[in-house]
């Protein structure tokens, strides 16, 4: 198909939907796509680049003339434009922006100025607007004449002179409702306004916990500014969820499609809090040299009691983190939480130190050993359930988002003090006998 | 407000979003929800309890008679009817549906009968569908005059006389035309269809790549039997991430709403199985005890190797989990992956091989420790990638999930990996001297 041949290419394209040509993209050599898109030319729909992951999309266009670029972010909705466009370099996007004839241009800096992941950014500019006085009949005529519509909507707004919002009618009560009817008998009071500047991920917890369609988004003197759709915020409630887990698992915002350098650089600083807590955790074993040198079997069971407590940690604080995410551990429930979480570190602190304590005296026939593993385990479950749901409640409170940095501050809790008590056990124990 | 006061308990629960009804619910005590509801009769919108987790859910159905629910079921739309009901056990299930009107009974079985997060299940029954010989007009006035349609809709379906469906119009499509032309003029080609018996997951990446607002669901014969609608679509892409985290932290699917039995019993078998791969790693120590009795110094170092493994690891794995539970890692770009993971693996090994390396002989005064460790590092890290990207992808070939698996998996490789290879080294390098 590269071979410059347009018109097969075109002919290829024409039918497919702009997913599946991004995903054709995807699949590409990095410099044949550039030439694919220049070979569609005006057959090439820019939505399809929305698609595609951040890295991919930001080569892309840096190949294509901006001109190109220019010509194909008009035809774009405005939230499509904004998300293609913000992560460019300022140079880059300056550039594409200068071809942008001044009024949409204006429109697309106006949004591109509002913070990073905040509802400006995501919203739609485009959207029907009408008087309170209006009737359905007026409306539907407007919304038939009218040239530059989105490519879809939901939802009409009723607005004041001054662009307040009073209310929303949705399509399908406008469709069953009689011509001569005005439309501020069928409003919606708009409970759910959205300001242009509140974070993404708030938007999106409206949206979920109130099944919206679309909302209104009002600048700061509460005038009607943008729309945004549930389709851009599918994608917010994903892009939240992928942070999450990969915050969880110590890695940034990385994707399948990153360039082996900056992989190697966002992990580094992961594994290098990692040493940095195994070597306190080794600093601690340190301390008990002389215990170690007389009772080898001390050395072949600690990572046993580390390893455990760091396992029993790491589920509480997923669930921990979990639940602050979708709000669902708050002031009215923390205390029965936490309160279950130990319970819970009990329990499985019992169990386990019961199954870990004969297996010791098993293997090594010292019944003082069983009794020693078998309080360190207990002991190490409970700092695990505890650091599992104390650590993301205080990053939390602290305003640091919990999945960032839960994990360190578990493990290394976990880690010290299973060596720590095991080995202090053991040296209590062993010492006084 | 319990104090029976069921007049005022109404007056503030009337204007009261029902998402809002739900948040109320879970704040009060376990015993007051059912209360409440009764209190509030039929003034109470059942679509609060789809609002709650299941657990709590379950408990208020079960306290409450069950011709109150089968009550508030017929109010709701056949989705979240069937949300609810899903939940029950047999027994209290039949119970409700027992008290349904047969027609709306029969229409909620039918649903049931699919299987679980199946689109089936997902989907509401109500629908409205046209022949496409109708004009715009007449399906207006169809729409002004019907009774029983579904709460909300963004879509109309043109079917067949056998209910074959032929595509869709959205209704902004409609509104924008005159009433004399045909809706088989208008009809969007359904290219998107989705089998009622097709899992929940992949209607929800459906939906996200195509940016639908509404999708048809069809029986075996291909006949239109529902539709799903984003806002359901958006609890389904909540849920399946919240299971990725949730199964890659080696947590069920626990809620914070559990009971502590619940909670501890289905921690456990992950536990239990850490407690095995634990026992792995001891044993390989194990081996090498004649070796840790002459030097200490490799007691206090090994869980510095093994530890840095399992973070690499875990990295490496997130990210592949993610990538396939996306679908964004596939045939055609496996190998750039996991050659990718390899020269990470090898760079992080680098690096990080000479940090410790250079501690272990500051602090322990033993330059050949310095080699033994480094050496152990790189060989752990690059472990680490291989086993980080390999096994998520052996078990997703294996058709097993691989958030719930890879875990264990990883962190078995790199401890008995991180041990075997610095203990290994260490008895080699200082056992010829």
């Amino acid at each position: 198909i590269e071979a410059q041949d347009a018109g097969r290419a075109r002919a290829l394209t024409a039918d497919v939907h702009e997913a599946d040509v991004g995903a054709i993209l995807e699949q590409l050599d990095p410099d044949q796509r550039p030439a694919l898109i220049q070979l569609l030319g005006d057959a090439f729909d820019f939505t399809a680049l929305t698609e595609l992951d951040e890295t991919t999309r930001v080569e892309i266009l840096e190949e294509l003339p901006p001109e190109t670029v220019a010509e194909g972010m008009r035809e774009l909705d405005s939230d499509d434009a904004v998300y293609i466009l913000e992560d460019l370099d300022k140079e880059d996007r300056d550039e594409i922006l200068a071809q942008i004839p001044p009024v949409e241009r204006l429109a697309l800096n106006r949004s591109l100025d509002y913070p990073e992941e905040s509802a400006g950014r995501r919203m739609q500019t485009d959207f029907i607007a009408v008087a309170p006085f209006w009737t359905v009949g007026q409306t539907i005529d407007y919304m038939r004449d009218a040239q530059d519509l989105p490519e879809s909507f939901h939802e009409i707004f009723v607005v004041d002179p001054a662009f307040h919002i009073l209310g929303t009618v949705s399509l399908d009560r406008l469709l069953r409702a009689k011509r001569p009817v005005k439309v501020s008998d069928l409003v919606n009071e708009a409970r759910h306004l959205i300001h242009a500047t509140d974070d993404q991920e708030a938007a999106a917890r409206l949206f979920q916990r109130y099944n919206l369609i679309s909302a209104a988004v009002v600048d700061e003197s509460d005038r009607l500014v943008g729309v945004l759709t549930i389709d851009d915020i599918v994608d917010v409630i994903q892009q939240e969820a992928d942070e999450d887990i990969k915050r969880l698992g110590g890695v940034g915002d990385e994707e399948v499609s990153d360039r082996v350098w900056s992989i190697a650089r966002s992990r580094f600083p992961w594994l290098f809090i990692n040493l940095m807590t195994a070597l306190a955790a080794s600093f601690v074993i340190g301390l008990f040299q002389g215990e170690l040198q007389k009772m080898v079997a001390l050395a072949v069971l600690m990572p046993i009691v580390a390893s455990q407590g760091g396992n029993a940690g790491t589920q509480t604080m997923t669930v921990a983190v979990r639940a602050l995410a979708m709000r669902e551990l708050g002031p009215h429930n923390v205390l029965r939480v936490v309160g279950r979480e130990l319970v819970v570190g009990i329990m499985n602190g019992f169990i386990f130190a019961a199954i870990v304590g004969a297996m010791a005296v098993y293997r090594f026939g010292v019944a003082d050993l069983g009794f020693v593993i078998a309080a360190a385990m207990m002991i190490n479950l409970i700092a695990a359930a505890l650091g599992g749901i104390l650590i993301p409640l205080g990053l939390n409170r602290l305003k640091v988002d919990p999945a960032i940095a839960s994990s360190a501050f578990v493990t290394t809790i976990t880690d010290i003090v299973g060596f720590f008590s095991f080995l202090g056990f053991a040296a209590l124990w062993f010492g006084k006998m």
